[in-house]
C-alpha cells in the first residue's frame, strides 16, 4: 500500500513516499545536481538528513539512491522494496491524447515520446525517470499523471486559438493549459470543505507560484485556464510576461535586432515581475517586502499582477455564467493576503466579500466573510497527493 | 460653420464635410486607387456620383480633385473654398504625447514624425494627407483626432505590460489601445439616450468592426481595452488573430522555419475568422449565413468570436468594479443580433438580459428588456462626427 511519487527535472529528482492506509507522508526529499559534480539528497524520514556525493549522477543513479536511503536501516522508513506497490510519475503535458491519468505501458510510453516536443523542458526529463524507473524497479507498475489532463474538458471555443486550424489539425497547436494536478486538487478539497457537491459548483481557481494559472471549474470540469499552448500564456508570473500582443515578439525582432531565441528568453526569464523590479527579484515575498516599505517599483508591480487576476476571475466568471466559489492556492496565493485583498477589491458586485481578519490567516481557510455570496478559500495544494491517489486508484483496479 | 473631415490611408482619401449649425453630412466620399492607375472618386453629395481618371493621383492631388467637386457647379454643396472654416484628421497613433484632439501646428507634425514607426502601416499615411492639405488649403486650420487618445486616461496597471521596464522607458512599449474617437462617441450616445450622466456609469463598449476593440469606460474615462501596443491584441477580427501564447510567434520560426514577416503576417492577415474557415471569408456576414445554414467550421467560429467578447465583458466589469450598460457598435455590433445574443448569454448573473425581439432590430436601439439591470445597446458609431466636434470646438477657441 505504499506509492512512490516521482517528479523528474532536467537536474533534478523530486520524491514522496505515501502510506495509501491513510495517506500519510512516509518520506519525501530531493535530489538536486543531477549530471552535475557533488550532487546532493536531501531527505525527510524520521528527521532531515542530507547527503553528499562527489560524482556525478544520472536519474538512474539518483533513484538508486533514493531507494537505498529508504530501505536504510539508519534513515529508512520501509524495510524492503517489494513494498512500493506503485510509482506515480508527474508528466507535464499529455498532448491531446491523455485525457487522465494511465498506467504506463510500454505503448503509453512510446506515444509519450511523441509529445516531447510540445514541451521541450519539462517532457523529456520527465521521460527520463521513467526510465530510470523501469530499469531499477522492473516489476513495479507505473502510472502517469499528467498537467494538462485536467483541462482535457475545456470546449473548443476555450481551447481553440483564432489561427489558421491547419495549424491545429496538423501541429496540435491549440491550448493546454497546465498546473491541472493541483487545480483538480484544490477545488476537490474546496467542495469538500464547504460540504457541497463538486458538480454543482462555479470555482475559479488561482494557482499562484513562481508558474501561476487560473482555471475555470464548472461543475467539477476544467473550461477554460489561462496558460495556453505553454505555460508562458495567462497571468504575471515570476519571470514570465503572461499576456502581451502577440505583435511584440515581433516588434522585438524587427526594431531591437533579437534573434527569437532571444526573445524566448526575455519573455520567459526576464520578464514578470522580475522585469518590472528591474531584475531585483522574482519572489514575491520580496517584492510585498519591498511594497510595504514603500519602493513605488514594487508596488506597481504587485498592482499589475493582481489586476491581471482579477480580471481573469470576471472572465472566467463570465464564461461561466456565475461564480460561487474563488479559490487561492500555491506558495503566492496560500500565503499572501495582500494579494488575495487586491484581487478581491471591486468585486463586490460579483457577490465576493473578503474579511480581513480571516484573510490575515495562511495554509487552509475560509476568508470571505460569513455573508459573502462567493466563498473565497486558500487552500494548500498537494499535487504529490492526487498523484499518489490516481496511482492508487489505478493499480488497485 | 464648414468642417471637412480627413481620413487618409496608404491608397485611399475619405472625407466627410458637414455643417456644423445642425452637424449635417453635405457631402462625403473616398478616393481610391491612390498611386495605381485609373483611381476613382465616389462622391455622395445631392446625388451619388463617381468619378474617374486615368493617371494615378498623389494625396495632394486626390484632395484637389474632392474640393474640385466640392465646389462645383454640377455636383458641387459649397461656393467656395472659404466656406471651409477647418480641416480635421484623423490619426491612428498620437503616442504617449497625444492625449486629447489638438491643432496641427508645424510643431505637433514634428512631434507625430518621431511617433511613426509606432503604427508604420497608419501614420506614414494620414501625415501625407495632412501635408496634401497643408499645400492645398494653406490658410485652413487642422486638427488632429487619435485614435488613442481616449485611451490615455488608463491606470498603469491596464497600459503596462509585465515585461522589462526598461522597454516602457526606452521605447515606449505599451497598450495604447485604437478605436478610441468610436468609443468615446458611443459612450457619449449611450449616457444621454438613457439620460444618465456619463460620469455616473460603468460601460463596456465592444467596437466589432473589421478591426475589433472592447473598451472599459468607467465615469467616462477609457480604464483599459483590448487592443495593445498594436491593433492585434484582444479579440478575434476578420484576419486577426487577437490573444495567443505569446510562444506561439517564436514556435511558428523554431519548428515551422518561418521568418518574422512571415509570422506577421500569418497573424495579422491570415488568422482571425478567415483562419477560422480556412480563408473563405474575413466577412462576418458571411460567417453567420453560412453558420446558420449548418457549416460546422462557421459556427466554431462565430462560437469562439463571441466567447472572446463575453470574456472580456466580465473581465472590464472587474475591472470597474460592476457594469451598468453594454454597447455594441460598428459593422458587426450594430447589425449582428445572433453576435450580440452568443456574447450575452450566460451573463445574467451581471444583471444582461437581452430581449429577443428588440434585439432583432439594427442600428441604434436598447436590445436589453425593461428588466434588465444592465442596459445593452446597439449604438451606430460615428467617428467623423466625433473628428468634426473636436475641430470645430478646437478652432472656435
Amino acid at each position: 500500500m505504499k506509492i512512490l511519487v516521482l517528479n523528474a527535472g532536467s537536474s533534478s529528482l523530486k520524491f514522496q513516499l505515501f502510506d495509501m492506509t491513510d495517506e500519510s507522508v512516509m518520506a519525501k526529499g530531493i535530489v538536486e545536481r543531477i549530471g552535475l559534480d557533488n550532487p546532493f539528497l536531501n531527505y525527510t524520514g524520521r528527521e532531515k538528513v542530507k547527503f553528499e556525493r562527489k560524482d556525478p549522477v544520472d536519474h538512474k543513479k539518483a533513484l538508486q539512491w533514493v531507494l537505498e536511503v529508504l530501505v536504510s536501516a539508519d534513515h529508512g522508513v520501509i524495510k524492503s522494496l517489494d513494498e512500493i506497490m506503485a510509482v506515480g510519475h508527474r508528466v507535464v503535458h499529455g498532448g491531446e491524447k491523455f485525457t487522465g491519468s494511465v498506467l504506463l505501458t510500454d505503448e503509453v510510453i512510446a506515444a509519450l515520446e511523441e509529445n516531447k516536443q510540445l514541451a521541450p523542458l519539462h517532457n523529456p526529463p520527465n521521460l527520463m525517470g521513467i526510465y530510470a524507473t523501469k530499469e531499477v524497479l522492473p516489476h513495479v507498475p507505473m502510472v502517469g499523471v499528467f498537467d494538462t489532463a485536467f483541462h482535457s474538458t475545456m470546449p473548443e471555443e476555450a481551447y481553440l486559438y483564432a489561427l489558421p486550424v491547419e495549424l491545429y489539425e496538423k501541429f496540435h497547436l491549440r491550448r493546454y493549459g497546465f498546473h491541472g494536478t493541483s487545480h483538480r486538487y484544490v477545488v476537490q478539497e474546496a467542495a469538500h470543505r464547504i460540504g457541497k457537491p463538486l458538480d454543482s459548483l462555479k470555482i475559479v481557481s488561482a494557482h499562484l507560484g513562481n508558474g501561476a494559472s487560473v482555471a475555470a471549474v464548472k461543475y467539477g470540469k476544467s473550461v477554460d485556464t489561462s496558460m495556453g499552448f505553454t505555460p508562458l500564456e495567462g497571468l504575471v508570473m515570476g519571470t514570465r510576461c503572461g499576456d502581451i500582443d502577440p505583435a511584440i515578439p515581433i516588434w522585438m525582432m524587427r526594431e531591437l535586432k533579437m534573434s527569437y531565441q532571444d526573445v524566448d528568453t526575455l519573455l520567459n526569464k526576464k520578464s514578470g515581475v522580475y522585469g518590472l523590479v528591474r531584475g531585483r527579484s522574482y519572489d514575491m515575498r520580496d517584492i510585498e517586502e519591498w511594497a510595504e516599505a514603500g519602493d513605488q517599483e514594487a508596488i506597481r508591480a504587485l498592482r499589475i499582477y493582481a489586476y491581471r487576476i482579477k480580471k481573469y476571475v470576471g472572465a472566467y466568471a463570465a464564461a461561466m455564467g456565475g461564480l460561487d466559489v474563488l479559490i487561492f492556492t500555491a506558495g503566492v496565493g496560500e500565503n499572501s493576503p495582500i494579494v488575495r485583498e487586491m484581487v478581491c477589491e471591486g468585486l463586490e458586485f460579483l457577490g465576493v466579500k473578503i474579511d480581513k481578519e480571516k484573510n490575515n490567516s495562511r495554509g487552509d481557510a475560509i476568508i470571505s466573510s460569513d455573508d459573502s455570496r462567493v466563498v473565497v478559500m486558500s487552500i494548500r495544494t498537494n499535487e504529490e497527493l492526487m498523484i499518489a491517489r490516481d496511482t492508487y486508484e489505478i493499480v488497485r483496479r
